[in-house]
């Protein structure tokens, strides 16, 4: 890979996910790969999961990682061309992202969406000029419109802990919040399983009330409901995650009722594990009981984390100019 | 040890304080240790002495350190169980300490009391439940009622710079100060060199106006004053702290005269060295005269923080399963 | 070296240039010399560069770095001697740069001016006690006054580019700007300059309107000019920059047409090199054409900016006791 920014820049989804296996059956065999590389990781948006997971990564790989919070250490950047900048942007991403580059072998970033105007979200203007003006390979810790590390996690997940015959059935999940959140992580998740839907690993169903349909460009392929009760029929992996409205873009629209997972919907199930991207809202997303029990994933993804990153870095290491 | 958050946690603190010495003369010598181990440092509250002497700590070591500014960074975590999570709380810690346990061999965490509710500080309930729930050692770096890193620094800077016949005497001295402090340097300090005076290493003191004494649980053994130059007659080790009412919880009660420590008051000891945790407000607390003179430790002591926090962390990955 | 605050502590400046370029061509060569040498770099301000390009020249020479925000991480320090500690200064900086320096075997510090009391600032109080107190070596990574290791950057950039024959003619030209800047980067600028004029490598001359004449102490032997178009006939070098008014300290004075650099003005010059610290307000100080062109060198000159911080810290650590 030249770039870990969607499922589009995998050639072979199976092999990265056998990477990252292997590299958490041996952490340290790769630690001379990363010697004199150094790993710039460019924050917007605060981070615990995505900021830990990739700096120990990196550690694993013999890299080493600089951390810039950009906007808290640094200062506003300027995105658009041909504006005299005598606002309150002090530097231009030109400049910024290319500066960054001199000093990195390898560039992380995290800029979420401002949720206010979809095209401008969903043009990933942002990213994509860092990506252009950086001059080095990008990982994306999370972009407006997709989060690729916490999706190819979420399919190690899925590989690792599959036991069952023939293909999962894996449903995406609305479920209930009170801020309008990105759509970054079902956008990318969706992507990730379509993707591994082809490849006949397993199925893929999205549920959704209405109006809170998510960009067909992320969902080729998904089965898509209205339904709930109806989606999680014979599920063997639920993934529950709020995201706020595509069409009307960034909204909150009527919250309805009967969204949050709990125990007695996951009767309807063939006793489906649960995962969460985190951070979850406790028993507003999904119920005390399902997180605290014996179906739930979540923190054994959270560990895939690691893995997962380690596996991206490394691919970008071997593949270093 | 298998976590270190009080001095009950010390086997033996006699050895505890040789292996902090010993690693002063040879800083380097266990740099194997650490190989391939990660300490995460988790703060919730400013630091300067803690987060630079812990870092270079598991650095000598040959670990590498990933610090997290939680208040910054991350997020507001939620505590409470069974509540629906509908506020401004983006996660629980049940989550947040197992995901960061996923990424680090060891955990520092930082978190001050709010002095509002003296049961809730007291119960240590942040503290524990990061500790239950992160499933690696902890290290405290300063809890709601301890600090235990620096009072094995404190314990260290006797040991080391006594010279002496017999015990030293040692006397833990309220100052005056603009706000209200937390109890858990004076509390830590005082359980420390109550363990201290048990083993025969010295004999313990404290002095506060009325209205000021610490909690009970933490002084046993102490001799308890009230008098100020009664106190310092003869002592060899003065201990100057601020701290508010742990009776009137929190709060910084009338503000006495003359209980600032500086050079006229030392005539009355024993020419006694002078010990703070630092940051300390000059001629609030403590005089200038002292802190730039001859009797002044707080440099020297502030220094042993780093050879308290290597031991403590060498003694932890010895333990590591 | 025993410290890096201004040209004045560098014995001989070709070779500390030599030494950059050297490290430019072979980056690793010396990483033995900083093996269990720490580096701790203290921000008082943002920082984008400098962070950066020090923390990678630090880890080049196989140094650990130590990052510490003191604005947002720590907390504020006194400065004066013998006030009553009783208002919102947490501590003095006699303490906390003696306990940054117990942890530390060099310290770098970044410490603006406030651009309000002009005697204030250039007598660099608070740089000139942190290097007091702290008692190792320290890098400037820019004071109230001076930012040594971009000048030393800047003049690397001329020696390893100039491909004329005889000395280049170098100008520092005065832009606008919406914000009172420091006048520390063009100080720094001029003073290295003048110290090469010295030695016979180039030609020096300053040019900015009436009113924002800098220092003379910081320009000895420099062309002081006023006409901008008079001074770039036959620049083989420009350095674009703003600053505030030193007579007037600290203000934005009438602001003047015309002083913005573009292709127009550029063709009074022999060809020239257009040089800038960044950040740049875009088509406010330089026009996108310029920066989006071949006569730009800003981004080649930030990567500079490693290999200056690399020679520097090469030099301190071989002189380290």
């Amino acid at each position: 890979m030249k770039q870990f920014t969607s499922v589009n820049d995998v050639d072979n989804i199976d092999q990265l996910v056998q990477d990252a296996l292997a590299l958490k059956a041996n952490p340290y065999g790769s630690n001379d790969l990363g010697k004199n590389k150094t790993l710039g990781l460019v924050f917007l948006n605060p981070s615990l999961r995505t900021r830990l997971s990739t700096q120990k990564a990196a550690i694993n790989l013999g890299m080493t990682v600089m951390v810039m919070n950009m906007d808290k250490e640094g200062w506003a950047l300027e995105t658009q061309d041909g504006v005299v900048m005598n606002g309150t942007t002090v530097e231009h991403i030109k400049e910024a992202a290319a500066v960054m580059g001199q000093y990195c072998d390898i560039l992380g970033l995290r800029s979420f969406p401002k949720l206010v105007n979809r095209d401008e979200d969903y043009n990933e203007d942002f990213f994509n000029k860092f990506v252009k003006y950086c001059g080095v390979p990008v990982v994306s810790l999370e972009s407006a419109t997709r989060h690729p590390l916490q999706s190819l996690a979420d399919l190690v997940t899925i590989k690792e802990t599959w036991k069952g015959t023939g293909k999962p059935k894996v449903v995406l999940a609305w479920a209930p919040h009170v801020k309008a959140l990105p759509q970054a992580v079902p956008n990318s998740f969706s992507e990730w399983m379509c993707k591994a839907q082809d490849e006949q690993w397993l199925d893929f169903t999205i549920v959704q009330p209405e109006g809170y349909e998510l960009s067909e460009d992320f969902t080729p392929g998904a089965q898509i409901k209205y339904n709930l009760e109806e989606a999680l029929e014979g599920a063997d992996y639920i993934y529950v995650k709020n995201w706020s409205s595509f069409k009307e873009y960034g909204k909150v629209l009527t919250y309805p009722d009967g969204w949050m997972m709990n125990n007695e919907k996951l009767k309807l199930t063939n006793d489906a594990k649960v995962m969460h991207c985190l951070p979850v809202r406790r028993d507003l997303e999904l119920s005390s009981e399902i997180l605290d029990g014996p179906n739930s994933l979540v923190i054994h993804e959270a560990g895939n984390r690691l893995w997962a990153a380690q596996a991206v870095l490394k691919d970008l290491l071997q593949n270093l100019s």
